[in-house]
């Protein structure tokens, strides 16, 4: 068995320790006779795969008391329209800072639910740079100001924390939760679609804080509605059982890595590597602000489009895939969350270096 | 390894064929180099997986080519709200039939899009029967008409195909799909949460006829809206892959089985075992009309209910799990889906005969 480097945006690859746990325990978890897919959800041992995974994320985060965490069916396209219905009944209003691909998605979908307003756009520089608060335009008056803390396909990452004052900050942090440390208390809502860091797809973590529940407009769907799960404990219909319990190995094995402060620095120095090599060479590059690039997907242009397809099927050949980039940025991009290793990104800048000399 | 007899409602028990391979593919997926739960659902291995459970559903089902096939994330109480979002809307009603637990959650999360009517109610045999077709009071310019044709708490089922006439029959088909041959051309649209007969938790089928599609109501969020759905062949956003892959494994194992006719076969005999029993025992009892018993899902009661702990504890020794009923109905609850073995019916027969010798 040869395991390949993948650089897909998600799902993506996970650690192989968690993938080895899974194989092993999946006819018969912990002697239970069962896999956990078989286990009803209100049975003890669920019960306890949910609450340890939920104590992980807890730990890991530093997330305080006086937030809920809720494990819901989905992901994130389907929750950019559950915040909405949830948040925005309170004033009617909502502010959203458009920093690409995902946010436009996130405040397209919002208008359904009430006013929206850009607060702040990276269109002028083509969403390759965050703006930055000076220029934000905040609404005193809105439910809540949304961001996305990560652009999965224009690379642009937030490395500071807006200040919204007293108005609720909701991130959409599918694509870097659990990359860094991060301040939860700074946040009203936190949600990720698990397929990146965390786990399958099929699952979306939601961190709430308590006081913003209760909102909910009156076509909010029960399953959906976060006050509803909130006291249920998550379990107001059946949560995506398997994934809950797949996100919950891949934490533990991040606790065991070092946590949050070991992970950044692992995916600093993976993000070096590459973004070192992209600013040196004459061949490929990134376009991303340096203060805004995102360490977890690096989007890379070759000098000459014409060679796209001949540098990934080279690419292919060598084990490593899904390096296209997306439609809208076009070229490459390699996503480099926490479970690729740094000897992924090495061969990748390897034979991006051969790939320069002989076509250079 | 000793498995367990598990007769969850759901989660329930899988073909343990399915699990061994599974397990065996977890790490590398037929030579792709990583875990299905890994791939990227836009690249070709998993576009294979995906469509290869299509296929395999519209073949066990004889699924016309007019209807779509919609993989979905989440389950049957958000699909309650989702049905009504995308389908009332054609004429702003909707009749229900009324036949239990399941119908109520469904009916109730309706009222919040449209007018809902009660076409029938089994409430007067408190839900221990089917109401007959001749007392349905049918309005002809409902929307739709709604079933659930298996009630997975107080274990009726429908035996027959309602007749709505040009009203599409809907039909919430989460604990029987699968488990018996059906006309889908009689339905206007079907819907199943995949954790009874076809897979984990955190996927929903869906069957739905071209032309119901196109009428979704504005607040009806784009993940959840069948038309844009089906225009992306279920990748309007990410899917569930591990769940469709397993579901895939599932339906692969059927159709080896032989298919629907084969699975009626084998379902009847299970539950003739189990009903036979109950019919002649006087500790023993199932208060379900004969012709509306489900033949996935048996309540059962003990003539002294202060012997039902007695009862579990017995079983669980014994190595069946998850037979308590529902608090709703009280008692027990044996759940027979499909990947039941009839050994495992049988082991709880045989239980039963000696816990009433000890204790009758």
């Amino acid at each position: 068995m040869t395991r390949v480097f993948n650089f897909s945006p998600g799902p993506a690859t996970l650690p192989e320790a968690v993938l080895r746990q899974a194989a092993d325990e999946m006819l018969d978890w912990h002697g239970s006779g069962m896999s956990v897919m078989e286990m009803s959800h209100r049975g003890k041992e669920f019960i306890g795969i949910h609450a340890e995974a939920e104590s992980l994320l807890r730990e890991l985060m530093g997330i305080p008391a006086s937030y809920k965490v809720l494990f819901m069916q989905g992901g994130a396209i389907g929750e950019n329209a559950i915040v909405p219905m949830n948040l925005i009944g309170k004033t009617g209003s909502a502010d959203y800072v458009n920093t690409g691909e995902w946010s436009k998605k996130s405040l397209k979908e919002a208008k359904t639910y009430g006013k929206v307003s850009i607060a702040a756009s990276g269109e002028a520089s083509n969403f390759t740079a965050i703006p930055k608060q000076s220029e934000w335009k905040l609404d005193p008056n809105a439910s809540y100001v949304h961001i996305c803390s990560n652009e999965t396909i224009g690379g642009v990452e937030y490395h500071w924390t807006p200040d919204t004052g007293a108005v609720p900050l909701v991130a959409d942090m599918s694509s870097n939760i659990l990359s860094r440390p991060i301040d939860v208390s700074k946040y009203g809502l936190i949600y990720a679609g698990a397929q990146k860091n965390m786990g399958p797809s099929g699952l979306t973590v939601v961190i709430v804080r308590e006081d913003l529940m209760g909102h909910a407009l009156p076509i909010t769907p029960s399953a959906f509605n976060y006050k509803t799960q909130a006291d249920a404990d998550s379990m107001y219909n059946t949560p995506p059982t398997y994934a809950i319990y797949i996100a919950g190995l891949v934490l533990k094995h991040v606790k065991e890595r070092g946590g949050m402060a070991a992970m950044q620095e692992h995916n600093r120095a993976k993000a070096k590597v590459l973004y070192d090599y992209l600013d040196q060479s004459r061949f490929f590059s990134n376009s991303v602000a340096r203060d805004d690039r995102s360490l977890m997907n690096v989007p890379f242009q070759l000098r000459d489009a014409a060679l796209d397809e001949a540098f990934l099927k080279g690419a292919q050949a060598k084990g490593m895939i899904q390096l296209k980039g997306h439609r809208v940025v076009g070229g490459m991009r390699a996503s480099i969350y926490n479970a690729m290793p740094i000897e992924g990104v090495r061969a990748l800048v390897q034979y991006m270096k051969e790939f320069e000399q002989q076509h250079g």
